[in-house]
């Protein structure tokens, strides 16, 4: 069998793929709106009994270690030779959709599937794994089995607390993880020859360039920043503008500032405030206090330590000019991480091969992979995003689509199995 | 006795009338933080209780008329003239301070007092009046007491309710008020000389201009703005920015746009945006929604409906060139209303005569004046208000600032009641 002629051969079962998002999908909080499937929540234990159970039914010898993460593997003939490894995550926002994580997971189970029933056997052992709890979560931690896995979960991470003061420990303790083992199970680098993960775009770019497949070059870092302004509460109708040290003003200058810098990335930069409060909030009286949420991304991390102190000092300068104190805090960044070229260039190859219209592109949102590259080659690859909604009900990607994305995961699996 | 001498005469009793401040500031709502004594609260039952005894006090022929206002009458030697109107209000907004309100009822009472002491006869009637409920409330109606005497008190405004759903006039009346027959009790234009209320600055101005007085030529019509804008959620890590719907974007630019208006006003605008709103609120995505809650003030009529215009045009397109809706919902607006010349020239005159130094200036707030001048010639005082805080529990004005208010009252009056 001709290298094109086994890759036809590995091309996914779109019912079955479609079939197997359904049933997951059905796993979901009833009293909460879209799809949500929070980390630790009971639909989420539910749908990762189905996970488990569609792993064991795809021949993957399973388990679930000691971070949480279900993991199943495919024996290689050789199991000796560093492995591979693929997956993504099942958990949701809240109020999300039915393909972000969903899609790398079952996509990767539907790639052992037809490993075994095209009798494809690979050389490396092959991991299917379903990460533990990816989202935003009130922990403030996403990625919590991925950083498991690579090393990077702290005792500190396992400090942090929800809103109603329950630790993030003791929050696996309940779901059945044991958080001291999940401090002390990382993979040593040099155990996996590659991580290749498969998801949604969650953006707009492949759509609108009518692109299939886009192949990731690296994940966006991401600086994120608490902002908040002190001014002076006075009569709205009584203090004239010039006294004013108007916090809310300020905030709302900072908003711009935060906009526009991101307009002017020379790369790739996106820059967002999420959130704004104000206080007191009355009609009549110039807010005293004003806080916003922003967060910028890039690829470009050059670009991103410049544009953090570029937008520090033009907040400071323009709350300053109005008489407003402003408190810049900078919380939980993320490094940029870049896909490793190797693994880039066999995915772009074997789309070529497949004949799958691809680009290269940034991933704007992070991902599991971020944290697997510190300890093996990574890269990752788009299927498109429908108007490129993602992390609401809206969220969809064709079966199509989807299919191409497994069936260039399975090619890209194969040809990093070669290994040279 | 010379003019110059029986003013002098008047001279108030600055002891008293600080005696009268802290004990009627006493009456407040123990819950709450500052001075809080809210319309209908029952400190604020209470209080008025404090001052129908000191109108009686005072030798005030004392009542509590159809709209819950306490009308104090001290009779003239020709009661068949139009009469003389002073007061003000006890009522205070949440957290407030001991001052605004309080200053122009107990001054007036003060007035009365020195009148009857001195036994300087009137030819006129003069009523001193608390007027009910001036300040901001959740019925969304200020003002209540003079509204009701002006004829301006409408049945729709009893219909208003608060956030529990309970109308302003079902609240009046387990006060002890009869809303029907508030909206009956009109004064008839003619049947007043003059109104002059005595009130604090509650802005800068006057300290700022180390100035005594303030005589006040206008009351500023104002302009309420709920804006509304509609964008796109999206992820805010994968979305770029030129394909964005930022509602947040949009609606702090509007805060900028609505700021810089009142900047540009030729003879006086305040404009603020008290209050804004954003959802869903997280940091990683795009805003769909949000809303500003905003005001514009001016003593110039035709300023500020150009300048309501500019702002509309203006939001709305800027909110267009991000893709966002905006829908502009204009609130309670209230009309510039001009103090009466006349009544201005006496209270400068006597000013002038006192020897206090004062400016003329507008009122950027509202006052139960701006009601009764639509029956009666109008004028106002301002004192000094210490760094201009007003609505905070910090608001001060020193007894010597407020005893030549009070004598500049009396003079001001008495000047009135001469009639021509």
């Amino acid at each position: 069998m001709s290298g094109t002629t086994r890759r036809e051969a590995l091309m996914p079962d779109s019912e079955r793929i479609a079939a197997d998002l359904r049933e997951l999908s059905s796993f979901t909080e009833s009293a909460e709106p879209g799809w949500s499937r929070r980390v630790f929540s009971e639909p989420y234990r539910a749908a990762r009994g189905f996970v488990e159970q569609r792993m064991r039914g795809a021949g993957l010898d399973t388990h679930v270690d000691a971070a949480g993460n279900i993991v199943g593997r495919l024996a290689g003939r050789r199991q000796t030779l560093p492995a591979l490894m693929t997956g993504s995550h099942t958990d949701t926002v809240h109020a999300g959709g039915r393909f972000d994580g969903m899609v790398g997971v079952l996509g990767a189970i539907e790639v052992a599937r037809r490993l075994r029933e095209t009798g494809t056997e690979l050389e490396r052992d092959l991991y299917v794994v379903d990460f533990l709890g990816e989202e935003a979560n009130p922990f403030g931690l996403s990625c919590m089995g991925s950083r498991a896995i690579a090393g990077s979960l702290s005792r500190d991470h396992l400090d942090r607390q929800d809103e109603t003061g329950l630790r993030l420990g003791d929050a696996m303790s309940r779901f059945g993880v044991a958080p001291e083992h999940a401090l002390e199970m990382a993979w040593s680098p040099g155990s996996l020859q590659g991580y290749v993960e498969l998801h949604i775009e969650q953006g707009p770019v492949l759509e609108r360039g009518s692109k299939q497949i886009g192949v990731v070059t690296a994940i966006a870092g991401i600086e994120r920043l608490l902002a908040s302004f002190s001014g002076r509460a006075d009569h709205a109708g009584t203090m004239p503008m010039a006294g004013r040290q108007d916090a809310l003003v300020a905030a709302a200058s900072a908003v711009l500032t935060i906009e526009r810098e991101a307009c002017g990335a020379p790369i790739h930069g996106v820059s967002t405030t999420g959130r704004i409060e104000s206080s007191p909030g009355s009609f009549n009286i110039v807010p005293d206090e004003a806080r916003i949420w922003a967060e910028m991304r890039s690829i470009d991390a050059s670009w991103l330590q410049g544009a953090k102190r570029r937008v520090a000092e033009r907040i400071a300068a323009e709350a300053s000019d109005r008489g407003v104190d402003a408190v810049l805090e900078w919380l939980n960044d993320s490094e940029t991480v870049s896909a490793t070229t190797s693994v880039q260039d066999r995915i772009a190859g074997a789309a070529d091969d497949l004949g799958f219209c691809w680009e290269a592109m940034p991933s704007g949102a992070g991902h599991d992979a971020a944290h697997i590259a510190a300890i093996a080659p990574m890269g990752m690859i788009f299927v498109p995003s429908a108007g490129g909604r993602s992390h609401v009900p809206e969220e969809f990607t064709d079966v199509a689509d989807i299919a191409r994305g497994v069936h260039l995961l399975a090619a890209s699996l194969v040809d990093l199995d070669r290994g040279n």
